[in-house]
């Protein structure tokens, strides 16, 4: 197995709605896709939508599950005023903020936001070293 | 925002046990990083691990959850054999068997395994288009 994640799928219940919010309020480049999923290829790794119900079903998984899903996504940036940036661009496109951009414990500045699934995103500036993809 | 992933991180409930699943059984390259976290370099992303509990904490939601977490992760690979050799690798290292690798409906080739706390990995085979990072 290689070291890679080559897409993350999210559940989503509406998937109009995530899309709208992940294409226009967010900006994520969207692919041409058949109705039932979106694709969106982003910088080192793609992020998928399916409905939530489908995607258990495919996996072969009850589609039952409430509270927390067990993980979340970050987002970094290079800087504490490009957090709250970030998070203000969340908000305005319909998240809803789960923790205020703060700063941490381990030195950084982030917040945390929930797109319309409840699906966490933290938005973090981390000043020791840069992770992940680096900017196109 | 940018369009860009730079972790996903995974809540788990036995860190030692998921280092050495990710680590040693699926051969992602470990960052030195503190014991309560781990890091994994990723080609195009990189891969958290950090308590359930905390995580959850850290984002100021309830820890508290069950079933489906709404989410799966795909790691995509160049043919149909080398999708049944990755799962098989996974199953070695521990990893849950979800679905069976098969033909899809979309014509493609792909199967499901459970990491340790069930966080869901899809090996896919596409013959249409490569997704998400190149191999270096």
């Amino acid at each position: 197995m290689k070291p890679r994640i080559s897409m993350i799928t999210l559940g989503v219940t509406d998937m109009e709605k995530s899309v709208k919010f992940y294409n226009k309020g967010l900006g994520f480049p969207k692919m041409d896709s058949p109705p039932e999923v979106a694709f969106f290829t982003l910088n080192g790794s793609w992020l998928g939508l399916y409905s939530r119900d489908a995607l258990a079903d495919d996996a072969m998984v009850p589609s039952e599950g409430s509270g927390f899903g067990g993980f979340a996504l970050a987002h970094n940036v290079a800087s504490e005023a490009e957090v709250d940036q970030v998070i203000e661009q969340a908000l305005s496109a319909g998240a809803t903020l789960s923790r205020k951009a703060q700063k941490t414990f381990w030195g950084g500045y982030s917040g945390y936001f929930k797109d319309p699934d409840g699906h966490l995103w933290e938005v973090a500036h981390n000043p020791f070293f840069w992770i992940g993809p680096e900017d196109n």
